[in-house]
């Protein structure tokens, strides 16, 4: 059936309100309007900032305007496009993008950054170029989380947010590098910049904590500790190449004390894949001064992060991350190729796979520690 | 007349106890112990950090043991050499060093850092390698600032912590190069790695923040807006490479927001030269998100500075710079050169010249921003 240029109606996860559980609705999702693409969504990853949306809002990240399809570590196929659209057709496999890259801005002109700002302040509302989402359900518009909603079975996003995969990518498990396993990886290699024989430090041993050991294993770190209160991860973070994993609840003593002693001085690169002010904190302690880097990964756009100006007086760096540093559109099909040549592990992450109607469940999962990824499959 | 291995009585200024102006004494000057140089000084900078230490302890910098000998921006000349001191005779002028290069620790080993630690922690104390300091006063032991004491008229230092530079070099004025002008200068040059064309912002205008300015204008700095709330600074700033000189004082607006608009989006470099944990934050926050660098040059090991994690998120880095990140004792004679051959201003720096015996009133000069620098010539 071509569906081109008709609105779909489809089941969708729609966010009514803070604090409560998605409902499995009907929802139409319309046709693509100029520079934009319509995808069938294939699989989507949980992750914790979707979680964080609906539980969290105004602790650790911000209010959004419900209500929203959450969802945004998805992979589909193109099911239409709106006019002016060049690069993709019917068919095409694709990731839609946290962070776009149109290519003409100053940002997407320089080496040193990835934020391409194009449209950004439309997606922190939830909308798309114009000013609207593309979806509604029961007479309202819903908005869509970063511009895109993958807990829908469909979507449209901005031609400059999506980027086009091989055609025999694994579509259920390459959504990951959506959003999670592309920030961690990317922090270390892109943003920390991890040096071969280095010391290393992740705090928080989620998908993102467990991606960031990845990079730094695949930068050549010698060293790799790692750090979670969950001691469940702990046989997840060697597989993907932790040498040593520490429990703060296991020491009486500050954990970055435990660190800069264990390291002999504090670790040359840290990463925080928590997103807590305090643990922030904590990672730039654990650097060793004169060259020490300290890099936030985890996310929060609430709250304040405190520091002795002495930490950076003495040689520490403190940067931040995001989407791992990676310029979207042509990085993310590289990341695919290297999952596709077993230079980079994707099924690893992956603890459940469940079907749309148990996005509730997959929340429960990963609020109680037990899931690292879950797989919604459509 | 040889002074060698004698103890040498002379003239100095002794800080007795905090927040009381410094007596001219009679001291006696040991000769030097192995690997130590005793320098008969010639001229010294008054540095804000001097003034710090006797007016401002426990507030921006803490509190250091009493009594004391401040100073720390000197040169002079080799008097004697103690034993197994090779590199150094009687009549080499020299210049004692705010940090050392032994030459041999992993820090010095590496190009990415100055911060040699060797004796770090006697320095800190006031005494040399062996825990005590040379100079006694009235039966009393009194402390050497930094391990260096240029109020006095001899004083001795390790020799990793000095540095011999050219014969013609002119004392008077390249003793400024022992502290502020190299580290103001450096943390454009080093730390920030300010880039040609780029937009900096420089935060106060005393001797290190209009060495900084001089340094993003070494580095090929387009636009270098100077910001101080004591605009008889400015005309001084313009000298050393200021395109634009704001004063916070003249808006009504937090000067962040008036230097973000002015930059369109923020500073590529930001540098604050003032040593305050609120500038520092303003700092930041002046800062271009995607790539901009905030680095920390004024000293304060008092209070914590607080930003947001989003600050960094967006792509900001924050870093901190001592000394400039001069390797001390190679860097400090090329940057002589450079003064003699004229490729770096000092006499511009130099606002009065003052004896020894008003070293008081140079204090009140700065207190009283009346002075950049004033020069204590012995």
């Amino acid at each position: 059936m071509n569906t081109k240029g008709q609105v779909i109606t489809c089941k969708a996860a729609v966010a009514w309100e803070h604090g409560k559980p998605m409902s499995i609705e009907d929802v139409e999702v319309a046709p693509p309007k100029a520079h934009e693409v319509r995808i069938k969504i294939c699989a989507s990853g949980v992750c914790h900032t979707d979680w964080g949306m609906l539980y969290e809002a105004g602790r650790r990240v911000k209010h959004w305007p419900f209500p929203m399809i959450l969802g945004h570590e998805g992979s589909g196929v193109v099911e239409s496009v709106g006019p002016g659209v060049s690069k993709f057709s019917p068919g095409d496999k694709v990731i839609p993008l946290i962070v776009p890259q149109c290519g003409e801005c100053d940002r997407c002109l320089s080496p040193k950054t990835n934020l391409c700002k194009t449209n950004w302040h439309n997606s922190l509302r939830g909308v798309l170029a114009d000013g609207t989402s593309r979806i509604t359900c029961k007479g309202r518009q819903v908005n869509q989380f970063m511009g895109i909603s993958t807990f829908s079975e469909y979507t449209v996003v901005s031609d400059i947010g999506v980027t086009k995969i091989r055609d025999d990518a694994t579509l259920d498990r390459v959504c990951l590098l959506g959003c999670g396993v592309s920030t961690g990886y990317g922090a270390a290699l892109n943003t920390a910049k991890v040096e071969p024989g280095s010391t290393c430090v992740v705090f928080g041993l989620g998908a993102v904590g467990l991606a960031t050991v990845m990079g730094c294993k695949a930068a050549g770190a010698a060293r790799i500790i790692a750090v979670d209160i969950n001691p469940d991860k702990f046989v997840k973070a060697k597989v993907f190449g932790a040498t040593e994993c520490v429990n703060p609840k296991d020491h009486s003593k500050p954990i970055q004390e435990v660190l800069v002693e264990m390291t002999n001085g504090g670790a040359d690169f840290v990463l925080e894949c928590v997103g807590n002010v305090a643990v922030m904190r904590t990672a730039l302690d654990s650097c060793r001064d004169a060259w020490g880097v300290c890099v936030v990964v985890g996310w929060t756009d609430v709250g304040e992060m405190s520091l002795l100006p002495m930490a950076l007086l003495m040689g520490r760096t403190l940067k931040g991350t995001y989407f791992g540093g990676w310029k979207s559109v042509e990085s993310i099909p590289k990341l695919v190729d290297d999952y596709m040549k077993k230079k980079l592990m994707l099924d690893e992450f992956v603890t459940h796979t469940l079907a749309l109607d148990h996005v509730n469940e997959a929340f429960q999962l990963l609020q109680n520690g037990k899931s690292i990824r879950t797989i919604i499959k459509m």
